[in-house]
């Protein structure tokens, strides 16, 4: 069946508008700032290992484990004459003295300021790297916000972005079974239970919340499946409904948690009195 | 057997020396910097990946396959309203024309400025890290003709910094047989031709040579051992004569080339004629 020339036309129109449609989708910008910020993150954490290894070469005893202020001091130190009134504001009064002891004493190279000055060029774009991070973040906040008010509430947003982009949408993600929002992102341990007949993962990404990572290892699976639970009602609310209903969920959610952790306290306190 | 104090405290302060002294070695502040130089690298592409796909949802017609200047028409154009004056600067005439065509007929959404900022700063960081690399790639190439004048005038300076960082330092680069410096970097395909009896590589690193990587592959096996035995000598005479002796090394070398591609295509003209 051949179309005529007009017909075709208008066709090629309406599939160009149904692609503009599918990229206008505000999930998607979620996705790729998503993934932005894992780049961003990956790319300042392989630059700062470099920084350390190279600038150890100059002064092997500045161990700073925050990576930005890493980068700064780099910047801002003169090792042979340094600054602990500049250094302090980075690090505290009582580093910056530990710092200033230690700095007479390195045995790292004395380089030529030439060669100090390649180094600091380099932390100075890291720093720039976690600058950006940092913008990111917020703008993904605020996407989030807008794009899954009630997954971002219950969750945070953060970690409600990485649960987007992992199922590839809201609307997926709202298709989901609580049962697979758990364990989504262990993907790797969960085909390895199901072929080799290892013990299932617990949780996903969703062990990034603090409830299910700061709890005792035996309770996580349960807290982790609570919170999967939730996550799916709030999900469905964001994608089709559009109520705000978070505020209970997150109520719930926490009364929960606390049921589990005292049921597994009243088992425990028996089993210690013996 | 036990020191007393000012003999212990003596040698402590002897061993610091010797450490700060092993900090000096110019060579090892190459091999950072290669090492920085290819991280750069890594950080960029990653990112300027993500740009791709994520600036790609509002104009995915924009096809420029030089990372750095990708990342500058981001910055600057403005999909309604593009200036095809100053893209012009960036990717030329031609190329600018045919974008204004494109521009107006895109299937990517139409994303508020608010959105097109952020990707904006995304690629702007990016910029910076290519900037570095320029930088980077200067400042590496001053140090090699610094600690390795011989090698970086036979091979080009970035070669050099590599082979160095490969073998660890001049000096052990030095010490290295002509056969052993043809193979540095691919060790990998070394160890499989030693235990699996698989074809044993041409090259390492030294594929990075235009006179091997631009030659037949029939004869780059050749081309690459000659060039190897040409660079153990010149690594030689940076580590411990000092004397410049590149020049001629560089016109025998040449020659040699000349000779294997006269040879080759000796050998096959006849059989062509049959």
């Amino acid at each position: 069946m051949a179309f005529n020339r007009p017909e075709r036309e208008e066709l090629i129109a309406r599939a160009k508008g149904m692609v503009r449609e599918a990229y206008f989708k505000r999930d998607r910008l979620l996705i790729q700032t998503a993934g932005a910020l894992s780049d961003a993150d990956k790319a300042s954490n392989l630059l700062t290992e470099r920084l350390r290894e190279w600038y150890g070469m100059h002064f092997p005893e500045l161990n700073v484990s925050e990576p930005a202020k890493y980068c700064e001091l780099v910047m801002l130190i003169d090792k042979k004459n340094p600054d602990v009134d500049d250094v302090k504001k980075i690090i505290g009064e009582q580093k910056a003295r530990e710092f200033a002891s230690k700095s007479g004493a390195s045995i790292g190279a004395d380089l030529p300021p030439a060669d100090i000055d390649e180094i600091k060029r380099f932390a100075s774009t890291i720093l720039q790297l976690y600058k950006l991070r940092e913008k990111l973040e917020a703008y993904q906040a605020a996407l989030a916000r807008e794009v899954c008010p009630n997954l971002a509430h219950l969750v945070e947003p953060a970690l409600a972005a990485r649960l987007i982009a992992k199922a590839g949408g809201l609307e997926r993600l709202a298709i989901f079974p609580a049962s697979t929002i758990q364990v989504l992102g262990a993907e790797k341990a969960l085909f390895k239970h199901l072929r080799n007949h290892t013990r299932p993962p617990k949780h996903g990404v969703i062990f990034q919340h603090p409830y299910v990572c700061n709890s005792p290892k035996k309770l996580r699976g349960k807290i982790a499946r609570a919170l999967a639970a939730k996550i799916a009602i709030a999900v469905k609310a964001d994608a089709y409904s559009k109520r705000f209903i978070a505020k209970e969920l997150k109520d719930k959610f926490e009364e929960r948690v606390k049921n589990i952790r005292e049921s597994a306290s009243a088992q425990t306190a028996p089993a210690q009195k013996q």
